[in-house]
């Protein structure tokens, strides 16, 4: 198995005939899934999602895929294939389109319809290409296959790319759901079909290649959530995605068997809903919906709420029910269901959601004593099915961070992939189909790119460690007027502390210091306010250190009058 | 079930002859344990633990109980008694030995031997009383009585405590393996001895009381660490928890089987074993043990390094390691080991350190993918035995969130414990046993105490929560000099942003607007410093908004001259 080397340099040029593949996320992480393409000049662009941020991120509202690597050739771009719905893989869209609008968005009818909900926020306007399972189309060079997968949002797809160079299956994300709510199987028998053509190239969703064994089948849930219904006292509450269009079919089932009412709360869940329920996806009885302002006119025991909020996002209904700061307010005849994963990374505020809730005394059902929850991403025994179905010549793990990316390659290994063809790249790594070989040839930058409020990119890694310093120690800021000819004190010294914990008694000290050190440098002749705020950084640092053992950030302002 | 009204009151004095029980930590949190029991005017306190910070405390380094409900009264307390020596249970003991260094502290040898190691850090003698299980010592009115029970740490202890009110027993953190590999069972015979002679009131760990069943034996790890030593290829790191004495010896058994050396990283590591070995706790043949200077020396497959930082701890030489910033290159010939459970809170952080040491192509062993951690706390199945076993009149969940309290509640429910018998209390929630009932009769202040570097207790949750602003969003400081008769402006303003995403282009548009405010406030005659800094508060304030969508900490700071 070849893996990337830190230091890879930038790739030669692509070979006459060969495939250029390089993913500009996902790699690495669970998130901001973007594969590019290219193929005679010309580039294929598959999926464009978000990756959200963790505690090492802070304050950033998404990360976007670094565009640099293609921002000179958007014009070659031939089609953007989105294989689902879900923000991982459509989240970035928006941010590409305002770069070149025109840029031919390929997907299947329910990705199309949330794209252009999310794109109708951002006011683009874009050139969707409604495909579906079973097509077959041309973009530029790229012959296009499109193969319906089973996932966790109806209508998902993975692609077969034909090129000149070989054939690459691209699987998206995908699980193999045997009796799938919908019917709608992933395509097993066109994965064979494939693999009895030739696969050069079989690129993986590794989300779950840890897991050994078969994912549930989303149809067990159905029960779980039926026998919550008829043993709940009053209120059902229950959070999940807003784009689990299959979760949320189980239960509206569950309301009308149970004769219960039900209230989307929450922008994306009425919103995406309404498009799932408006294409056909989702099946509701006009007869049991109810606006937000009628379920006061509801009998708790009629009354399901279907919320977002699973994650424990401190805004969410669900969050600010368990801190008691929402009109809702939670009892010991409530049952809140939790009905979705727990994305690593929100394990705390998931749990401090669960036991704000159960501080009132509401009965909380989650994935942890309950089968409220299956994985939409095939685990380990599923991945050998379509590993050794597809036997593909090279075998690339896509979509996980690196033990999954590890996990998955073995997987392939024991299913008898040559370890030489099997090519685990991180983000930027570039890999070349060349005369039926995948090679890592070099690497390109593919960093982070923050979205923070209205600005993209403009919140860097320095800002981010500025925060992470500000967050774990505050700042202590010491402003002073000098006469800007003499470096004489004319006010100050003036002390700003901020989350650093000094508490002002304790100033007087540092101030002494600091104006000692400031008439020792006018006597000097040191007028320079650079050097008198260096003066000033390093007696205060100095002192909150000696006292403190603390290193806030120190900011000497020096004003020159 | 009674449990605590948000608003309780103070409570009312203690009613002659009876006990009150009072948590000033563990109820509702994983973590500084400590509980104050106050009879005929005397005080017992057990255990005095701290908790490790979540990301809600940044910067913190401990969070200790308050003391203020004692504070007045440390002459009355006539015990410290420590059931075993985990953080959770002695890491405040410093703290309050400094408000009174004569308290008898009180605990078997090694949570003694522990505490001292500790003690001597921070240069405190103390006067210990050390027991054993079996033993019965009274200290004031309280009658104390002391259980073996089996825990993740040796020498851990039950209390049962007499007094004219009744009979309780508090029984620390436990589990019951039946198979310990110390051979020291959890004293089920006593716990029922005790329960024919009549508990008052159980006092019970509820840590796992969400989880069905029971914990595996210890011993069941001992042949799946030696399977990875038989089949690792060279170095082989192990890191766990410096405490876990049992899990290290199953290092040292295994390092003794496969012929290889070993050597302690990190100080606590290095310090906690020192005891362990000195008390014959640990067995440690001489000839295997290296230190790390030596480790150079060694061949790599004939080598194992035993360290700290399996909770991915920034700063641990493990997190290095993952990062490739520490001496010891980690290569895909090594096999690392993290042989610990995953503390709440720490899943991003441990996963960063998979995800690294993965990366380097290093195999790694965890709870996950192997059986290379067990519990040390009881499961649902156990705390029912303790249940059976003491049939309690009165009940109390310790040691516990929210949710591990209501668990455990309904287990002792389930067992015939009457529910108005229940008591869910919560930290600083006053319990009295009076004629044999327990029940909640008010509440005192328990709040957090954060130490942070020398502080303790200065870092208040104002501080906190400007370093959550601060963390999330960053600052921005406005800057300006002004005649301190006429407001008008004599420099600046200067701006400086940290952490805000703000590129300093863009600010000359702000700065021409905070000027044509200042000017207009001179025209008017403002020239009150604290009239003026509101005035760019909120200029800027609105500019930031509008520009960037944001809500950095706004810092105007007005130098008059």
């Amino acid at each position: 198995m070849s893996h990337p080397h830190p230091d890879l340099a930038p790739p030669p040029p692509l070979a006459e005939g060969g495939l250029r593949v390089v993913a500009l996320g996902g790699l690495g992480e669970i998130g901001r899934n973007m594969t590019v393409f290219e193929h005679d000049g010309r580039l294929l662009v598959v999926d464009c999602g978000v990756l959200f941020p963790e505690t090492e991120q802070p304050g950033v509202d998404l990360i976007l895929p670094d565009f640099e690597y293609i921002r000179g050739r958007l014009d070659a771009i031939d089609a953007l294939i989105l294989t689902h719905g879900h923000e991982d893989h459509i989240g970035a869209v928006p941010y590409l389109l305002r770069e070149r609008p025109d840029i031919p968005v390929v997907g299947s009818r329910l990705t199309l319809a949330l794209l252009q909900a999310k794109l109708a926020e951002h006011r683009i306007k874009t050139v969707p290409v409604e495909v579906a399972e079973g097509d077959r189309r041309s973009f530029g060079p790229f012959d296009c296959e499109f193969l319906a997968v089973n996932h966790s949002i109806p209508d998902a797809l993975a692609v077969a790319v034909r090129t000149a160079a070989g054939l690459v299956l691209h699987t998206g994300d995908f699980k193999m759901d045997q009796l799938p709510l919908d019917g709608r199987l992933t395509d097993l028998p066109g994965f064979a079909r494939l693999g009895a053509e030739g696969i050069d190239l079989l690129m993986s969703d590794s989300t779950n290649a840890e897991v050994p064994g078969f994912v549930t089948s989303e149809r067990n849930i159905g029960p779980v959530i039926d026998d919550v219904f008829r043993t709940a006292q009053e209120r059902i509450i229950v959070a999940c995605f807003a784009s689990h269009v299959h979760r949320v079919q189980q239960v509206l089932d569950a309301a009308v068997a149970n004769g219960r009412k039900v209230c989307f709360i929450g922008r994306s869940m009425v919103r995406n809903m309404g498009v799932a329920r408006e294409l056909g996806y989702l099946t509701v009885p006009d007869e049991i919906m109810v606006e937000q302002k009628e379920i006061d006119n509801v009998p708790p025991d009629r009354l399901v709420l279907v919320c977002t909020g699973s994650q424990g996002e401190p805004m969410s209904a669900l969050s600010r029910m368990a801190n008691r700061d929402h009109q809702i307010r939670v009892t010991e005849r409530d049952t809140v269901v939790l009905a979705s994963s727990l994305i690593p990374g929100n394990e705390e505020s998931v749990n401090r959601v669960i036991n704000g809730l159960t501080r009132w005394g509401a009965r909380v059902v989650h994935k942890g004593n309950a089968l409220v929850h299956v994985s939409g991403h095939s685990s380990a025994g599923e991945l050998l099915y379509v590993l050794n179905v597809t036997k593909p010549s090279n075998f690339m793990p896509i979509h996980g961070e690196w033990r999954h990316l590890r996990a998955h390659a073995k997987l392939a290994s024991l299913t008898g992939v040559p370890d030489e063809n099997i090519v685990i790249a991180e983000d930027g790594v570039v890999v070349d189909l060349v005369d039926g070989k995948a090679r890592i040839v070099g690497a390109v930058p593919a960093g982070y790119v923050y979205v923070d409020g209205l600005s993209v990119g403009e919140v860097t890694e320095t800002s981010l460690k500025d925060r992470r310093i500000l967050g774990e120690e505050g700042f202590v800021s010491i402003v002073v007027a000098v006469d800007s000819t003499s470096g004489k004190l004319l006010a100050g010294p003036e002390i700003h502390a901020r989350g650093a914990g000094i508490v002002d008694e304790d100033f007087d000290e540092v101030l002494d210091r600091i104006e000692a050190v400031l008439r020792d440098a006018a006597a000097d002749g040191v007028n320079d306010s650079h050097q008198l705020s260096q003066l000033i950084r390093r007696t205060v640092g100095k002192w909150v250190n000696e006292t403190y053992r603390r290193r806030p950030m120190i900011v000497p302002v020096v004003v020159e009058v």
